[in-house]
């Protein structure tokens, strides 16, 4: 037997004159023979998420991304400033494969009853790489689909899915009673307003553009704040006040959004508080940020007393934390609401080559809009 | 009995403009006769610290600052920003003491046995309106300081003895292994290498100029990177990666320098990690802003992947957390070293009135570089 199939490949390079290029391109892997625990998957559906952009672009500035080569085989370079280097320092050089989840179907299995047991079926799974025609990959870090779902269906079933029920999770672990999150009309935004109405949980919904606060409101979303509005500090506040949130998970990263949002809660515990303390109020508020769709650095005020933190959240730390069987819990609800609670929609369908288009590049940076590609790294 | 006296007032009012007005002045306040466990104390030491500025300015721009009034009856107004006027909603035109530590003689006390022993004592005193002639207070916000040590020496015993002391068990309790502190030249940062050498941990000193670099030096700290050195990020990278430190404190709190720290911290461990993770080293790297010498924007570059924090940090959130008993345990050890690893310095004391003239309040903001002024309110 044995697969041979194409995958997307990302590598950092440092140049003479001490910034960086970027280079995307397709190379051709031959698939190993699957050991005893493992299966081969023929990825039919695979997202670019905003968390696959990271691995993909590097630090570059992709509004200097060029394109050579040809059609069939495209080459895509950017330019990375020299300050940012640093943070490459251990890629360099490197043709790394690209995409964090995917589905498909279980082409090959090892002799393990469990691999076999895979066999034929439609799966989602995790751990890099998908952006290829085929995977190997062990039986565990699959999800069986459900009789009747897709690939494409099935393609987003870790990283939103996981990450919006990890929010609700890390709300009650860290005591809060409430979440304010951002980028809110998003894929995963849209994912957590569902998810968050089906648990009751009141949740403030942070968007960019009135349009996006309209859509919310039609999902029956209850906090919608626009911070394109003249009123938006005010909204902020009202909200916080209402839901008693003490805790964001904010999308974006950059600019001054944090900062506001611990400011509004700050400024909610204050109106509430019995007295004034010159070091703010003393219950902890937190922004957890765990993506990137504004680049620039995050500017923080400081404006809101000492009990505050700012940090990285990330999905796979916090299943480590959680354990296996607590997250095995949350992946049979995905498994179980996949085209309702956890259904994703996609703008495009591209192939592998298509994914490396200067137009598509392009389109990944505005995921916040509601542009959203899905990778058939199969089709033609 | 009864005592009458004079203490130091701060008021934030709003104007018609939208914007506010910080208001500084002396107001006579008569003390009440003590309860039965508390004292009455002569204030005759009360250091202005940093962590009193926040009250004492509020969020002013104390550039304009303007002197009316008479020589022993000063007042001073500074402007505020109208958009800064949200963050003191809470003080607004409540004429408030300041000053949160000192030392004096207790001049009474009330019924008590704990009280009585303290009557004609030399002690250290926490709880604020320390820029006052008299204070009463409870006994057990008292520190008695040992037989020939002057309210002088004893009117810096909690804020900064006990700061840096919880940097240590901050430390240990959260795992790390080695420290990072900036503004390291100030009073506090000299007693953080003092206290550092004695218990024989490694510790980065930032400090900002060349001269403060070669003082710390002096006093035998090993690890000193100066900020405005052009080599300052590989010294940095370098002395993280030698002392292994993923925490640091950060006394300035605006700029950049927290997002170097923690870009350094993750260029030390990616050099040390056997593969390029895309998120960056899963070692969790924490700043502690416990300070704001630099009142501007705390910018964070994100170039630091995913497991990282910024927080604000207080004392006494952290004594509540640690308790009574581990606390007195710290105490005690202030109380036997506060002529060597905990002794503070001042270039100059002052009046009350003098406290409030210009030329002073324009020196506050430089404590980085030494200055350091005490008041004794019992002086002419």
């Amino acid at each position: 037997m044995g697969f041979t199939g194409r995958q997307i490949r990302s590598t950092v390079r440092a140049t003479n004159e001490g910034d960086g290029q970027l280079e995307l391109s397709l190379a051709t892997v031959e698939v190993p023979d699957p050991g005893a625990d493992e299966i081969v998957v023929r990825i039919e559906a695979s997202p670019i998420n905003p968390s696959d952009l990271g691995l993909l672009f590097g630090p570059a500035d992709m509004r200097t991304a060029k394109a050579s080569g040809t059609a069939s085989d495209p080459v895509v370079t950017a330019r990375i400033a020299a300050g940012l280097m640093r943070s490459v320092a251990g890629r360099l050089d490197q043709s790394l494969p690209v995409g964090n989840e995917g589905a498909g179907v279980v082409v090959a299995a090892g002799t393990s009853k469990e691999a076999q047991a895979l066999l034929g079926k439609t799966v989602g799974l995790i751990g890099g790489a998908m952006y290829s025609q085929y995977r190997a990959i062990h039986s565990r870090q699959c999800l069986p689909l459900l009789e009747g779902t897709t690939p494409a269906e099935g393609a987003s079933c870790f990283v939103n899915p996981l990450t919006s029920l990890g929010m609700v999770e890390t709300m009650r672990m860290e005591g809060h009673k409430a979440l304010v999150h951002t980028a809110a009309a998003s894929n995963l935004g849209q994912m957590i307003v569902r998810l968050w109405h089906a648990d009751g949980v009141d949740l403030v919904n942070v968007v960019r553009k009135p349009e996006q606060a309209a859509l919310l409101r039609g999902l029956g979303a209850k906090f919608v704040v626009d911070s394109s509005s003249p009123s938006f500090m005010d909204d902020l506040v009202a909200a916080i006040s209402t839901t008693g949130a003490t805790l964001a998970f904010d999308a974006t990263g950059g600019g001054r959004l944090a900062s506001q949002i611990l400011a509004a809660m700050e400024a909610a515990l204050s109106a509430n508080a019995p007295e004034f303390s010159r070091y703010g109020s003393s219950t902890h508020k937190q922004v957890y940020i765990y993506g990137g769709l504004d680049r620039s650095p995050t500017e923080l005020t400081r404006s809101f007393g000492m009990a505050w933190g700012v940090g990285g959240w990330l999905l796979t730390p916090f299943l480590q934390k959680i354990g296996f069987e607590a997250g095995q819990k949350l992946r049979d609800r995905v498994s179980a609401e996949i085209k309702t609670t956890f259904a994703s929609h996609y703008s495009k369908v591209v192939s592998l080559a298509e994914a490396l288009s200067l137009d598509a590049i392009a389109a990944y940076g505005r995921q916040a809009t509601g542009e959203k590609f899905l990778i058939n790294p199969n089709q033609r």
